[in-house]
């Protein structure tokens, strides 16, 4: 993990862009604590440059209430070597839509799980070099999108203790199956009047959940308008797990 | 508004039970406030006396956030008067809930519409005789059961501007075309496992409010089990719009 350059805004936050072998990432920490923090991992649907405004106000928002906050690039996107199997995916996905045909469960896998079998391991190396630094320690939670990757760590990686989810279409069988074994806390957020989204695969994922205690919160807004409150329910999701 | 007594709590709260006309209710307020407080009527499925302790916990806590609270007794519930169209529509549901029918439309209409007529009418008195009283102000807010109620109260009374709501089963045809009138922010309480309730219609009502702020809180616990952290949301959702 190489950190590249170093920023340091008024609230203190220092904000540190790395690269993690080729992974671009981004690491953030708040400015002044008592003892290592806790680790939050702030997933999205690739892009960081693009994400990185959004992603930053929600890093920002967690280092001020004391958790270092991380994100690695998605991949497949920005400046990552692109896969032929997700782009035939995403083409015939964009054939499907365009022609207002359903989209199968064939295009849903090809386009989610190789981009879930590449990410998960990369973010668990990443958990592995965070956890190392100085100033950061357990537990961690994930936060964010693509669901089906906080799916699969929230099964396949003990160190996340919770989740707070983002509700996305297109999630493979595979993963509800996955879904069932999850036990950790769980806050989904799901935007009700989101019309890229498929509402009725996020309520049945949410029901899928093994997990004893989960939360679903549904709001207003279209697909990136969530409410300032719900950011806050979701950091006091964070704050009764993570400590 | 007859006060029948006076019960002043370690938390400085206090609880006062009286009779408007010949319904009970009761009434709590905060032990001290700089100037008249907002007001929550609370609502619930009848049987004040069953209820009281929930009731008494959920407004002991509003009145600690600077809130004064209220309920009244449920038409033909507790010592109030049977009705015998309430009583055959009772008998009918347990029929063909034994049965493992379906629970007809008709059946619905005859279990909810007389009583929601016969509520809301008494809710909007209560409220005029309790915000006659020195120290209760308006805005009002409405939280609770049963959610029929709470729609025909979010349309037809404007002094409410807020409405927390309890998911609930058999809610009339009629009354989904209400919540399409409902234009008051909205935060909706659905417990996930609740077998006694049907999520299907929770959610298709939810759906049908016409409000441009709505939210949907799904936990887990079972019908009496709601978390405490979601009791704190709800608070902070009155907190933004009573002030």
């Amino acid at each position: 993990m190489h950190f590249t350059s170093e920023q340091r805004f008024d609230d203190g936050v220092v904000e540190r862009p790395f690269t993690f072998g080729d992974i671009p990432g981004v690491l953030w920490t708040p400015g002044s604590a008592p003892g290592p923090v806790p680790l939050i991992l702030m997933g999205h649907p690739g892009g960081l440059d693009r994400m990185r405004p959004r992603l930053a106000a929600r890093a920002r928002h967690a280092a001020a209430e004391g958790y270092a906050a991380a994100t690695i690039e998605f991949p497949g996107a920005g400046d990552r070597p692109r896969s032929a199997v997700a782009d035939q995916a995403r083409a015939d996905l964009r054939r499907a839509l365009e022609a207002g045909e359903p989209v199968g469960d064939d295009i849903v896998d090809r386009l989610v799980l190789p981009l879930v079998d590449q990410a998960v391991p990369e973010w668990r190396a990443a958990l592995d070099a965070l956890l190392a630094l100085p100033g950061i320690r357990g537990p961690v939670g994930f936060s964010g999108g693509v669901i089906s990757i906080g799916v699969r760590l929230a099964v396949v990686e003990p160190r996340i203790v919770a989740a707070g989810l983002f509700a996305g279409s297109y999630v493979p069988r595979a993963i509800f199956e996955e879904a069932r074994q999850v036990t950790i806390p769980l806050h989904v957020l799901l935007q009700w009047d989101d019309e890229g989204n498929d509402r009725q695969v996020a309520l049945d994922l949410f029901d899928a959940f093994g997990s004893k205690e989960k939360t679903l919160q549904a709001n207003m807004g279209g697909h990136t308008g969530v409410p300032p409150f719900a950011g806050e329910d979701a950091n006091r999701f964070f704050a009764r797990h993570l400590g």
